[in-house]
């Protein structure tokens, strides 16, 4: 089988030279003077793009990790949660909650829609025992964005502390831990960074500091553990355990290519990709499932599988016919969607039109009524609005 | 300051052309066709160099999740452990499972030594109570090696599970984890496989599986989860989270190297490299920590330090004199030894020269009394022999 | 400045992976037994990709340096050649012949037509005194291809040498050295093979060698010489002079590429992809240079740019606003044709789509009359009726 | 057959991570704006190595093309040339100059010492009519320096022009184009500067142009032309055929690092790495061919092969029992010496250890006698004066 010529996926995506060439670059001893600093740097650097003045851990293992090790470092059978669930992630989210035995209030609204603000204050005020709330950012599955803008200040009103996903919006939407109050913000390398997935970027507030090491329970000498890199790493200046140097290597490279460009133009990349891709989908009579623009995100566009389409078929066309690798849904929405991601490389130049056109090509091969050449057409003026801007 | 020359250290350590090509080559999407046939493919040949017939679990981080997730898997409150204390890993271990609650019977040996199986058979006998024996293959921080081709079939004679580290032997020495029985096997990829840290390799036997079944406490959905695994993707097809693309394609370009040139040759090349540079070190003055030749490792060589000698002092010589990066001790053996590694590349050609010379001359310059010109011809010796044999 | 997403030119082009990987590996002593064995094996992918059982000799300069070499091997002031003109190239080689004294019989066609065989077979008869005759299969300028494989015997007929420049066209179009009776074929490993442009790969007849033999003026212990590298390489084992190792790894790589896919799909794949090419353009409006369908090059579109636009205007907005790199043009056409490249990577999947869509939108940006979803929707479906053939 | 560990040679050398990664990275269209400026950067970059404030002119092949189109440049049957003959490369370009028609006045030294600038000035004072010096630096085949420092002055006073061989000294030795008057200076990628050999890196002075535009047979549209680079790319911008992309990218790379680093430091470091080996080889019994410290090279050490041992059997024992692959000879020194080069990366950290071991242990295994042990323990001290320095 041949390798695909694009990956327009909702992550792992393709990486750009320079990430590859870190990545491939000789493995380094991780207590070499060299590699120490250059983990500290990078540390420093994610924490720019987390805008935050406060400590980044950089756990060793993919996102989830990092999302059950906050979840474990404050959530215990004593905890009353208030979970938003706007889509698959966070009902899962939701599920975890449960099994470390919280009481969790949950809040849900259809999974091509976002949490309303209002609702949120609503329940804080209805429910003051909660202590944490959960929220994802943007639901991967569902390619929508949640206003933690406001719902982070509103949490830190009623006294909770906030766990925010934000693994896939980080660099394709704007995260604003410091500002919006977020006390757990975690992330990844392989969605809007566009590095490799085996690593958790955690954001620790103060408070959410506090709050560990005032949980007894709270792992220590576990791989699930935030505190022990604090204790080892932060006060020791030793590893809690061996780090995954190729992955830090290409976090650095991909922060810095993300720094220098500067998060404000990165972030306007990715919306404008993805804003052009849902124009050129509508024009080519494809629907995008986020039920507003308001709503869609930045990283990601799911895009509605037309009744009597089958979803497996169309993306196996699309790559095929087409060389091009774009993504399935999860959960609920599994033949409901597929989605073309806008992450790094992929939302430069034309790649949102190569996405948008095999897709709505492979549902015209498919028997789909579409307008291929409205779709590019309407993509490209987008795109060209953009760049001429 | 200037990158080292020479990365002669107990891991992680430098990698293959083949290996960095590898991974430095594009992140693929973890669900495309491709990557999903390497991914088992890979599974399969870590099993051939673990020597087995069973399941090879890759977890997504570095070994000593896999070490957790075998112990959360099997050891409850209920179950009396015996650990077999050789060094400061599992000594450590031993800290692990008291922390679980578990009953743990420790024997303890001289940190430069192994344990006797005939001890071990005792205590199984003094202990019928014991149903899981933990024991690690290499106590990397002291270069020394346990029987664990004995241990394995006297704890399954007993009815006992077996943990066994083979972190930074595999590849290195002989494990067969089929044929000692051994019941979870976790090793890492950067050590004798020369890639990078991101995952842990854990051989799980079918008694494994089962054990961890009939206990309500094993991790599930969890990142410590070994029954997630077998759900997810060995059952269902797909990941239980995003795994780690890039350690994935370097592990497979290591097994392949390893495959190619043999297993049996591969294990030779770094047993000899090893006796080669024991053998310069005792000529030029230098003692090995290990205490005979029978126990010492043959992927790491930890030097005793001489007398007035700062450790510290002397690796950061080594290094900016020389170029030549080795590694420290770790636990109570910070300050009495260093380390080099014969890891990898680093067994190869004249690598033992290398290092040996480098540390002599060091060791010299500081003051000690050694004889450079022996320690040089006499590693170099030993290597000829070897490689005109 | 910003470096393009998307290199779509007329050569040098982008690299697979695979040749990028071979270019940055450790490079080789050239008289390392792996080396030497490695030339020798690229000379013979070489002559496989130009279906030869002749002689291919890796010259170690572009491709100009195998013309300007072939010509002094055998054109003499006492020559007289017959210049097959359909371009620039061409004509250019045509002053290299009377530089050397040669007297030259031009025949020159319209730069976007191709020559005729039957013109060429009454050229020859009226001038029975040509002994050699010059033709240029891919004029890339242009965008046109001459008949060689008609030209090729005719010359052959009339005991004629013919010198064949198919720098563009190996990989993309039929070249058939040994069938057609080219006595010199030049090409270089930058345009259809997508590899570096370092090297001349020139494949030498019986009749060839033994003309140069028979020239008391073809060059010996010079960097232009054939001869050194029959004396030097192919006779004694030794370089003439130090080869491109680096070069020569990519090449290898290249043609290791071509021949698994498999020549003929190769060719294939240049065809359609210029052939969906051309049908975009013409349905956006805009016209290829080439005269027809039949004289159209495979490697490369030249388009003819519209009245009042200007084509260095039109190439930068295609670079920064669109992030595509296109090709411009060469001496006489400059100004007149700006050109999309479907050499290698370009050939695949939907890069058609992304050169025709980005170069008839920039049009459109500075005012030109074009219909751009029709552009895109004809190429997409071009390249679908390929894909699913 | 394995790849050796370790590339000790006389060039082609092992090129560095970063210049590695700057070959295997994209191929650039030659056109676009970023590889326009890349290429005057790097121009720039190798004047600064030559110490020249006078144009460079990359010629895109190995070192030979620009020695011979200096010498088309400028010399006719007309000219009388001086040719200083030290070793094989002097010799082979008598011959050149010779077939050229020109008058040439050898003066032949024993290959194993350096041309005595007394003598060149007598023959220049005999010789009136010599207006041309053709000198090589460093005899790479004998590993002797010739005092161009001296040599070049002597020149110019008389009113001749020099043609400098540079080509392995370039970055190992002092080399000031403009102080010393070398009218053409040509080097390679290759050797000190390590990276590939597909480039010719030539310095020529105001005078040369002058000599070349007032010599009617210098070349022009030619592949040996200087002249054509001036016109085409000084004057119009243009290359005049395609430049080797990726060896331009590894060369900006290579001088990145030498200029980073320092070049007067990186000239002390390759003179040191070879007076270490050469004060190694002695000590084991060994004689390096060089007649004194005073005419040794520091790029490349010549070792006299002793009596009795065949220099092929003792190259490929050296490779195949130890993965040290080093040079043999060339022209008349062919079975006389065998040689270790010390050119980039090899003359730093213990590279010289491993070379001057793996020779003589090779040299022991074949009978000689040699004190291995002697040789590392003063190869080590020698390095370890220079590095604590």
């Amino acid at each position: 089988m041949r390798a695909p010529a694009f990956t327009l996926t909702a992550g792992p995506v393709a990486a750009s030279p320079r990430v590859l060439a870190a990545l491939g670059s000789q493995i380094e001893y991780d207590y070499d003077p060299i590699f120490l600093e250059r983990f500290r740097a990078t540390q420093r650097k994610v924490a720019q793009i987390f805008r935050t003045e406060g400590d980044v851990v950089l756990m060793q293992g993919e996102a989830v990790l990092g999302l059950e090790a906050a979840a474990l470092g404050i959530v215990t059978p004593a905890t009353t949660c208030l979970n938003l669930v706007s889509g698959v992630y966070s009902k899962w989210f939701g599920e975890r909650l449960r099994r470390l035995g919280a009481t969790v209030v949950e809040h849900e609204v259809p999974f091509n829609s976002a949490v309303d603000p209002a609702d949120v204050e609503a329940l804080l005020v209805a429910h003051p025992q909660v202590s944490v709330v959960a929220v994802v950012h943007c639901e991967t599955p569902s390619g929508t964005l949640n206003p933690i803008r406001e719902i982070g200040p509103l949490a830190r009103a009623h006294g909770a502390m906030v766990i925010c996903d934000v693994v896939s919006s980080l660099g394709g939407s704007d995260v604003r831990v410091d500002e919006w109050g977020l006390d757990f913000c975690v992330s990844g390398p392989q969605k809007c960074l566009a590095s490799t997935p085996g690593l958790s970027l955690v954001a620790v507030s103060d408070r959410a500091w506090e709050a560990m090491h005032a949980n007894p329970a709270a792992p220590r000498r576990s791989y699930l553990s935030l505190l022990d890199w604090q204790t080892a790493w932060e006060q020791e200046g030793r590893f809690p355990y061996t780090p995954s140097v190729t992955d830090v290597l290409g976090l650095e490279a991909a922060c810095d290519e993300v720094l220098e460009e500067g998060l404000e133009a990165v972030i306007a990349r990715h919306e404008n990709a993805a804003r052009a891709a849902r124009a050129g989908l509508r024009a080519g009579g494809v629907e995008p499932w986020a039920a507003s623009e308001e709503v869609a995100a930045s990283c990601v566009t799911s895009i509605t599988v037309p009744d009597g389409i089958d979803e497996a078929e169309l993306r196996m066309l699309v790559r095929n016919r087409y060389g091009v690798v774009i993504s399935g849904a999860q959960g609920e929405l599994v033949g409901k969607v597929v989605r073309i991601g806008h992450m790094g490389i992929a939302s430069t130049s034309l790649y949102p039109l190569v996405g948008v056109s095999a897709v709505v090509q492979a549902l015209g091969d498919l028997g789909a009524a579409v307008d291929v050449g409205a779709a590019s057409a309407t993509t490209l003026a987008a795109l060209a609005e953009r760049a001429s801007a």
